[in-house]
């Protein structure tokens, strides 16, 4: 067993500030319609760390029938953003500020799961890391990796974002 | 005006190694459901660098009724990829090793455009940049930077490709 | 003449809220000691672009006698900090968030030089580009590129900083 | 205990394909001069895995006195770069393709550590992660993370490549 992999990535106990942390986030995922049109789920939500699944649709793949590399990153960063949400505070609003994927394997497989944990929460700012993973005839691969940066918007922020030019 | 800007980013006249590279490039993008799907077409294609455009479709959007960010970096993913691939020898698959995506305004407007451009081609690797733009009302608005690193793979790599555990 | 290259990268008059910007960069620039053990100096300065210069020296190289990525990294990394800071408000300190770099080439040569320009100011957030520069025999090379957010620290946010966990 | 990481970050036993890889790759470290100037060591090497300890110096410190993010890049890259190095084959050159540091807190301390872990490696690129630590009165903190990417070279390619315009 690799002494590293334990030390690196040690657990943790996240307290979510706000008691409705779920509730808030499942209805922050469910208004995304794009999840609902990509075929997202959520499978796991705990305070900072959330699990999404989806199935495999010919609709979304790339020229060799693999799902495409922008559809992944779409499930990896819903669930950074979900991940980082449940940690926030009430009346919070959320964005992606930032994140970088590194592709490993070709998004090959019947289903497919996206799973971050929150590395570092914030005030404002909030780092998570994700993994993409394909199950394909019932082997688990790993496809994808996420770091990600995404910020809290205080509530007023929140409602006067639609008028404002730029959110950060 | 910007010094900086133009010292940056020199002007430059990439020779495609491909006297086809045109029709091989827009067959490849053709063969891509999920542009398809998202509503992504090619808006104009020379060696090096791509334009790819996107009307807004309600069925990608986030809890904010904005295109979502993993759509956004679907588009410039794949501005990339076309831009590197117009550069590869003939009998050359390509692949995305990884990306970074900023995003700098909410993804609202009625029409997008992904435009990319190779910085540094290579035999192996090559490196692009790209920009997503939103037109709300008739305005332009940069919404996300994209930078990010292809792979060129060889033809028996291609070949061989769906039967390998990884691509790289 | 590259089309994409033209529109990707418009020319920008940025105005600085901070009337001594330039004193205020400066002065920030001198107090790091790193950039002195470096060898590197502010080679042009306007609002929003930043130019640094580093002369060659065997102590930061790598196992091939160039100088190290992370030597690289550390320069272009100033120069988007030096330049996002030049659009800040007065009594405003300044930290990176995060930044990816591109390793185009060996860094090679007598002479560096680090470009950075604003892509897009805001009032917490600023986005940066970087691009780093090796002149060997009078020719010079791109050999590395960086995309990074900044982050603005209000006055009484930077005094308290050093007795906080955590700046973000 | 967090079931995120646990399942994100499984333990892997990577086989070496050569056996003197310590040897190799600690000679490979020594050559490099400026982890010599930046009084960084190898704390601990394992197949895939690697720690490098540094101590606090003034002559590497930002305007707060910490130590400066490229410093701590350079470390994180110099982790990797030997993580992804250990399992490669004989006659093998190393070079980064590409990282994304994202900033946590404050260099802050009297001793830093730099741990990487290989995620994906492979023939041509590896995949690696590392984290920044510093401790300070005895408390070690998270500070860094780093994701990023290195090139095999095969020994030929080595070879030619300091008359090569450019390595990838």
């Amino acid at each position: 067993m690799s002494r590293f992999e334990t030390r690196n990535f040690l657990p943790k106990n996240f307290q979510p500030k706000n008691p409705d942390y779920r509730a808030i986030a499942i209805h922050t995922f469910e208004q995304q319609r794009a999840m609902k049109t990509l075929g997202i789920s959520i499978a796991r939500l705990e305070p900072g760390g959330v699990d999404l699944a989806m199935d495999y649709s010919a609709e979304f793949t790339q020229q060799h029938g693999f799902i495409h590399a922008g559809i992944i990153t779409a499930g990896l960063d819903n669930a950074c953003g979900i991940a980082a949400f449940t940690l926030m505070p009430a009346l919070t609003g959320i964005l992606t500020v930032e994140f970088k994927t590194n592709l490993l394997a070709p998004a090959r497989g019947q289903r497919f799961a996206f799973r971050a944990t929150v590395v570092k929460p914030g005030r404002t700012l909030t780092v998570c890391e994700a993994r993409a993973y394909a199950t394909h005839d019932g082997v688990e691969t790993l496809i994808a990796t996420m770091s990600g940066t995404l910020m809290a918007l205080a509530a007023r922020e929140e409602a006067a974002k639609d008028g404002a030019p730029a959110p950060v």
